[in-house]
């Protein structure tokens, strides 16, 4: 069993960044950082004669490299109430994936995978950041992944999080709780 | 009162697209397509000596246009449960904005508008937008803007929202509204 | 097909009463006022030697008349941002129900009717009435009931939905898709 | 400072109550067990001349109880996706309080209080718990109570709620936070 952490932020070091690496320290994972990657937004060919074009970019570098995790923790800092852009780019691709004969597996491979999110933002997150946990929950039904725990955690500042005593004890609990699953 | 329409969808004439004209028919209206611009995800460079950087883009031309118009409608189409990517990261953008000393009233001048938000999906949108709507609520809050009212349509196919007569007696609505208000 | 409206409310001819007459005007149904029954609250036995006990009050007279019906309409005030008191000690008791081998097919009878979601309340309820309908949809979800549509309008003083036209406009299209089922 | 535990839950060591009594564990706690009192449900008056009649129960014996303390933890199992039907019916009758002159400062004395909400269920409440947290959000909003924290655990069977490790990670976090407070 491995993890696959997709990284959603675009500040080295974020709070996000730290209050992830808690949960995922000492177990075997690969880290991939969306901010290193160019993803294309998608263009909504389902109905175009053809489909959709082949995309000149590095979306399918990042598919390749999670396709072979069993668990997939999505990282990402609250912008504006929801994921960060590049995350969101990233998942409104899998569309395209869907209709991919390259990826003809890719909802049942995805289907086999459980799944965790780790959000961390400045404004009332715990109350806030519901909607984006209820649409993790959409995306992942959808998909078929089997979507484990969250943790929302309160941080604006360089390593705010670290007083955030509420998410450090559910990212503990959650490390353990992967620590008996791989 | 002019009216700002920010497009959000990635397909010509698709279902929101049809849906917003019924709202928006024969009122004095601009149409800001975010797909035919050059928006880069954001940046976190918040506590980053110096702060935000200019970037290169056609971000702050689709603000210019924005600010000027008293009623914005977000229009955007569903995907996976969510505004569609480019409408984030056109958002996302705002974070910079409100630093940005060229535009120190941004957030006043927001906050004297009004806003609508149009959106249209395929798997039970009046049900699995709902996330979709209140983030657009936090997000108005945020910046100061009254949300006046949303509709929320069905539709996959081409055209498929003109049977949606729920979504279209919303709008018809919401076109009467505006009209008085304009 | 019939339809069998379950009234929330405690006023008479209050505004969501006003808004679900537009709704089912002219059309076969049978109107349940719950505050007219006594109703307890549930007693969670569940998990005690002999299970629930009979209760000595309206609530299976209640259920029998909804149970004949093909199409339920769930009409109530928005108090405190949810069902009113009354209606939500109502559908509490269905985890008696369930469990009562008077009503063995209790869900199956359910999960065989549609279901609308008529809502009325004061403070921004096409946002804040929001949570309500999601927890509609999971009672509906959990019981097997399709849930066709809902309509949330604004109004405190009586007949204030009567100025809600996006309520109206939604009821009228409700009332239309009742009567080709019908 | 001391806490206001109200209980909404109809069983006897329910699992709300194992998780509270972590939480309150060697503070200074009244409990108050609502399903010990009659409370009717409220007869929406607002609009009547003369207002809000007085109703012979036990709900202003509650109000009074809770008016002394500081911070009030709402533990209620969810029923239906929401709070238990007891609850909701105390909840409701805040309408009438709001109003009485025998509780002139009613709203005052509400919004110099802090609260949290403890929550149980057994369909995945950390995730259809949610629209229940969101309204126990515009609840206190309105009142104008302090929404510290709250923790939605999951449980069926009696103490089950002892094998949800994460809902037992957030409770201990809870207690220390409450221990600082006091």
């Amino acid at each position: 069993m491995t993890i696959g952490v997709i990284y959603g932020g675009t500040r080295v070091n974020g709070n996000t960044e730290v209050l992830t690496e808690r949960v995922i320290h000492e177990l075997p994972v690969e880290r991939i950082y969306l901010s290193e990657f160019e993803i294309k937004p998608i263009e909504d060919q389902r109905h175009v004669l053809g489909g959709f074009q082949n995309v000149n970019d590095d979306y399918n570098t990042i598919i390749d490299r999670i396709l072979s995790h069993d668990i997939l923790i999505f990282s990402t800092p609250i912008y504006w109430y929801s994921m960060s852009g590049i995350m969101k780019l990233f998942i409104d691709r899998w569309s395209q994936t869907l209709k991919d004969i390259r990826y003809a597996n890719f909802k049942d491979v995805m289907s086999s995978k459980s799944a965790y999110v780790i959000a961390v933002g400045g404004d009332e997150p715990f109350l806030k950041g519901i909607p984006l946990i209820q649409q993790f929950q959409y995306i992942f039904d959808f998909i078929g992944i089997t979507f484990v725990d969250y943790v929302v955690g309160t941080g604006n500042k360089p390593n705010e999080i670290l007083q955030d005593d509420r998410a450090l004890a559910i990212a503990c609990q959650m490390q353990k709780t992967l620590k008996t699953h791989i």
